[in-house]
């Protein structure tokens, strides 16, 4: 990040689409860099009043899905379709297990390549692990960077795994979980918790051979949705389960009417708002609770005797009360 | 609580086994008087080592239903079971919702008539409502007063609403989900969430004109569980769905058989004491958290800062993490 242009150089930019602009918007709130810290902060809050005056709101899209059910090749298809409709998307990976720098789930773009030509298209890989704190700021701010810059749907993208769909779930409109077809009695091995924050399970690779065992999959997760109760932030019908084929393009319109009808209904009833505000509470709160916590870590003596005293609670030498009235009173 | 007696007199009572101590003791954990605080905390270090070295450890059950599930039978039937095969069975319930002074999902004991009069059994009813920490730090300790008075089992109610299904799951060895029979299309209506957190689901009622309902309603779950994926803690089959019928007794021996055959699998697979520690540092952070947050909501000033940043964020006017950034500047 040599001759970084400034939070001022770049807000115009972004607000005025520019996709190298946002790019650089993106790598500067992925920075740690406390200078960069402060950059992004000025850029995020410099963009906020002109985005909510221009009404640039996007749909926030949450995509989940473990490694093998064919995620790229459904964003290829889902965002292409969407580009070919005039709509601009932008699509934001979040791997908090990548570790490789720069790695990400993504890859390298070739895996979207159509889309990823597309100058209505914005792919973003997830950055190198940090800690999941760190992810999702960084996430919300480039969400924020990304419906400043007018973008229409932005696709959260993000790997089955460890707390990422919780936290993606708190920052998006529309949650989709993406599934392969299930062959009997094989075990599709959904993680517990992920099936009840979706809206709409799409079945992939609904087609050639495979057909029968995603229409079956589907009627599964279809009884299996039956069972859960009814959300008051879901439409009647709604979670719903279907099949899509990422490579025939079947299904992939449906479903894209499906979020919309969802989405257009939580508008109407107000829950789109409602839920906005709800995560903007969240994340406030969080973020507060985040950085007194912080504090604990940073300073090396509490940090020190936060270490002694979860092992001694492990250890069951002191109750886990005793043990944060101890910390709690040193402070 | 006039005439409260000391911990150091509670003490050796408790660990004879004594239930007026015992209550009265857990009447203590309850009480939010700072004075009353203090002499709890003393209380509870003062038994940890003798709990430890009379190697006292509970097997704790969550249990978790809906009301009209017909929980309370289902607990009467299921601790006399284990009363008549020579366990000390402790039930305490966990109601956050609950707002009747001393009022609580088990009401009067005589909802467990038989098992109320039983000397080898302690029930003790949900407090009044107070904040989820509150409720948890009391559950908590009043499981540790239990442990330390020697029962064999304690088992943890709680209604099947909000967030203390998820509360009641940290501080349990084992969690078992109580339903009812679900008729054709009916929906059961089970919380999002608390299904995966589920070792084993008993559909009750399976008697009478219910039986092939009930029955069924185990399959259409058996099949759901199959779709989620083992966790590492899970013997095989595990987490599994049964019939049991508390009106009649049937199911309720194998319920209980499967529940010590899981123990069992995770004592000697490692998980039990791998989870209690788990479980123990969960708590130590939670109560840092609390802590250190509850002296934000303290101080007027502050918690004056707090609920206009949430209102400024809820509104849009101010990012989350800005409005963060700045409460956490003026500490």
């Amino acid at each position: 990040m040599t001759d970084a242009p400034t939070a001022r150089d770049l807000a115009p930019r972004i607000l005025a689409g520019d996709r190298r602009a946002l790019a650089r918007a993106v790598t500067l709130v992925e920075s740690t860099r406390p200078d960069h810290r402060a950059d992004a902060t000025a850029l995020i809050e410099a963009l906020r009043k002109p985005t909510a005056d221009l009404g640039r709101q996007a749909l926030r899209i949450g995509l989940s899905g473990t490694p093998g059910v064919g995620k790229s090749t459904f964003i290829e298809a889902f965002g292409m379709a969407l580009v070919e409709g005039g709509l601009r998307v932008a699509v934001l990976a979040v791997d908090p297990s990548s570790s490789r720098s720069g790695g990400s789930i993504l890859g390298d773009k070739t895996r979207m390549d159509r889309l990823s030509r597309e100058p209505a298209a914005f792919i973003r890989p997830s950055p190198s692990a940090t800690h999941l704190g760190g992810v999702a700021r960084r996430t919300r701010e480039a969400v924020a960077l990304c419906e400043a810059a007018g973008f229409d749907v932005v696709l959260i993208e993000t790997v089955g795994v460890g707390q990422s769909e919780t936290m993606v779930a708190q920052m998006c409109d529309v949650f989709v979980l993406l599934l392969a077809p299930a062959g009997g009695d094989e075990l599709q091995g959904v993680k517990r918790g992920i099936m009840e924050m979706a809206d709409l399970i799409l079945v992939n690779k609904a087609d050639g051979d495979l057909k029968p065992a995603a229409t079956r999959t589907v009627a599964d997760y279809a009884g299996a949705l039956r069972l859960l109760r009814k959300r008051p932030q879901d439409p009647e019908g709604f979670p719903k389960a279907l099949p899509v084929s990422a490579m025939t393009g079947a299904g992939i319109a449906e479903a894209w009417a499906e979020v919309q009808a969802l989405a257009r209904w939580r508008k109407d009833q107000g829950w789109w708002d409602r839920a906005r505000a709800t995560q903007a509470a969240h994340w406030f709160e969080a973020e507060v609770r985040e950085g007194l916590l912080s504090r604990l870590h940073r300073d090396p003596d509490l940090r020190r005797a936060m270490a002694d005293q979860a092992k001694a609670v492990a250890e069951g030498r002191l109750t886990p009360d005793a043990a944060a009235a101890e910390i709690l009173s040193n402070l």
